[in-house]
């Protein structure tokens, strides 16, 4: 389904002058067009801008002056990435006639590599949520099974991308909102390390916590794509033996075909010489306390201007988020930032001796539409908490992380597990990461 | 008063060899000891450890391997730098038995370049106010009149330096703390650009507005300690005529003999060729507010643990303080927080043509002991508030700061103008404070 729309093979179409970005293009606005009435990945489809962006490409393929292997891909953007000219919503009614003067940092460095922006990608709204239901956008479903999420926030770029519609899109994570979508999708997506990305030109959701993202249907073609809109130096790949952290715990918290999966990942990656290690996390229930607490505080404050001025346009989640955020004290908001700092040297610590940590990106496969709650590891939990399970600490310590898609024993909907550097690890994160993708690949084919 | 202790005539005793370190730290100590009873300057004498410093001073003098202008030079440090073996309390009883295994980096550097650590000065609690009370460890009085207040936070290090038994002490300022007690006392007073000098192992009062700072006898003086301590590119002075903004309505919220010598001073700095032109601040008493909350919010949270475990070991500045503390929301605690960068943008801009700016230091000159309130332009103030109205929004913006006194041409108590540059103009500043240094000398002779 994914690998006909790699950058890759786009790049060897538009090069063997088979096809032009326009015609590429026009494809993407087809297909999502013709699949948003199910879908709901694009909130808006750019189809003028984009055509015009992919002529001027084709223009600079005919003189010879193609920018780089980004000239003339099409890609789309959640609609949290301001974009000058093109309705920007963040999700949200509140922001529904929105149309900024300039565009983020991110969309203005991929404009000067040549890739053509076909339109601004549905997500839970303001990007307060996992599932990516929406009630004003409509909830995306997932492109394998549409009776199912495609999880959230990053809802519609990773449906857009599993869907084939673009090779890649733009997301952003705040405890899971690109690795979650794409481990639902059975993409890859990464959150890089915290700041690599900028976040000039995003609506903040939580800026403490906020990380800029790429999903793409390969870690070649996230690494390609990173390489654009960060300074990221080349990937190395560790040279002895891959030293590979556990967390214990965290796989008897999966249903069954995740618990699978993540074993026949850890026994490839054993036979591939592998050594593996525990590590200890902080107390993952204060943990998530300490992410939510920011996130409220910090949201509440950003939109607190507009819940005065169009409390009734919010939806529910947001409503409710707001509510809870006023009952926040400075006290408690000022002592979870402070635990960052403690959580990032006791990672740091625990890191030292390891070149990565594996866990599984996400406990359960994607939820059918409606769920509210899962049972993991016998204990009721809400679904949101469910699928950021494995996710949110690493926004926390501002670690890079990674989930791509594994090959699963019992097959049927995607499984995925994530890998976590230190901070700052971003290319050594790609180096193993592309090696597991090829370990991974083997075992499907 | 002071100019017999500037580090520059002990310099001349110790090269002259007329006089040993350990002689003039004896000198010190007794001074010390002498006066505490009156003053309560210091809230601990160190004199084994001065007087070992001070040996191993005149060991390497002897040796001909000084370590620079500060070997052998005593100083004092308030009671919020951390100090290695020796007692470090924040003014406050819950740490009456406080003895720390490492020193803060300013203390360390300066044991680096050979000074001698006196003692330890008293303080407003924790730094929690302006006036320099403190029922615990008594009241710093003025050297000038020993009936009115040093002023705070770091009253017992502006008394001890303009009592002339140190000759320079360091301070910390969150709101004028270091800046007050040196106007009222009669001395020298710098804060930096904020993160210049270290506050690494200081007791933090509130850390996204404090900054550690120097008191001295004269501006040399207080340049001289700070490269000793900070990275300070040398002293550079404007080429062409200085251009000196001014606030309008400053001067008309001071009491005549401030108001007289602050006139007096811009004509003495007109007569040099500067050119004086207006800047608006932002609203001062919104900025006043948004000061107050970051440092309430900030010092509840990092007592918090001794509140809960020692309430009744605080002050009543602080009981109160922290009392308030608890109302304050995380929505409004974020919205000063970012009001900190609008403040900036905003500072800068208006510094753009103005290479200064001056205020008066204080609006009135030392206070009575026990006064509550005070009269400001027919408007009733608490004392607090009046002595840092025009120091207080200068921690906000992060901009370098420094008092000195001038000529008061009623004579009586001393009187100070401030002035202050855009932040990182630190070496400018010192530059311009020359210049006026010397005028003021030279008119008072």
């Amino acid at each position: 389904m994914t690998d006909s729309r790699s950058i890759k093979t786009i790049v060897a179409a538009l090069e063997g002058g088979n096809r032009s970005a326009v015609e590429i293009v026009r494809e993407c606005i087809a297909a999502a067009e013709r699949t948003n009435s199910s879908l709901r990945s694009f909130i808006t489809v750019a189809a003028d801008h984009a055509l015009k962006q992919a002529g001027k490409s084709d223009a600079r393929r005919r003189a010879g002056r193609v920018l780089g292997p980004l000239d003339g891909i099409p890609y789309a953007a959640k609609d949290m990435f301001e974009t000058r000219g093109i309705r920007t919503t963040g999700g949200s009614r509140v922001l529904e006639n929105n149309v900024p003067d300039t565009s983020a940092a991110a969309i203005c460095m991929l404009d000067a590599a040549g890739a053509a922006l076909i339109g601004k990608t549905n997500l839970h709204e303001f990007a307060y949520g996992a599932t990516g239901e929406n009630r004003w956008a409509g909830t995306v479903v997932n492109p394998h099974d549409e009776t199912r999420l495609a999880g959230g926030s990053s809802s519609g770029s990773a449906a857009a991308v599993a869907a084939g519609i673009v090779p890649f899109a733009l997301g952003t994570d705040t405890g899971g909102s690109v690795r979650v979508p794409a481990a639902l999708c059975g993409i890859a997506g990464y959150k890089p390390s915290y700041g690599l990305i900028s976040l000039d030109g995003v609506i903040p959701y939580c800026w403490s916590l906020d990380h800029a993202g790429v999903l793409a249907t390969s870690v070649e073609d996230l690494e390609l794509v990173v390489r654009h809109i960060a300074k990221l130096p080349p990937a190395t790949q560790p040279s002895a033996a891959l030293r590979v952290a556990l967390v214990e715990g965290f796989e008897e918290k999966c249903e069954e075909p995740v618990q699978d999966a993540f074993l026949a990942t850890k026994g490839h990656m054993r036979r591939l010489g592998a050594m593996f290690g525990a590590i200890e996390l902080p107390d993952q229930s204060v943990a998530r306390t300490v992410s939510l607490t920011i996130q409220l505080a910090e949201t509440l404050t950003y939109h607190g201007p507009n819940r005065a001025r169009a409390r009734d346009r919010f939806g529910a989640d947001m409503r409710g988020g707001m509510v809870l955020g006023q009952f926040l004290s400075a006290e408690s908001y000022i002592q979870c930032k402070r635990m960052l700092g403690t959580y990032r040297r006791a990672f740091a610590q625990a890191m030292q001796m390891f070149d990565v940590l594996l866990t599984p990106a996400c406990p359960i496969m994607a939820p059918q539409v409606g769920t509210v709650d899962v049972d993991i590891a016998g204990q009721t939990i809400p679904l949101g908490n469910a699928l950021t399970l494995f996710t949110s600490f690493f926004n926390l310590v501002g670690a890079p992380a990674l989930v791509l898609p594994v090959a699963s024993p019992s097959g049927g909907l995607p499984v995925a597990v994530q890998i976590v550097g230190s901070p700052g690890s971003d290319s050594q994160l790609f180096g193993i990461a592309l090696i597991l993708e090829n370990v991974c690949r083997a075992c499907r084919s």
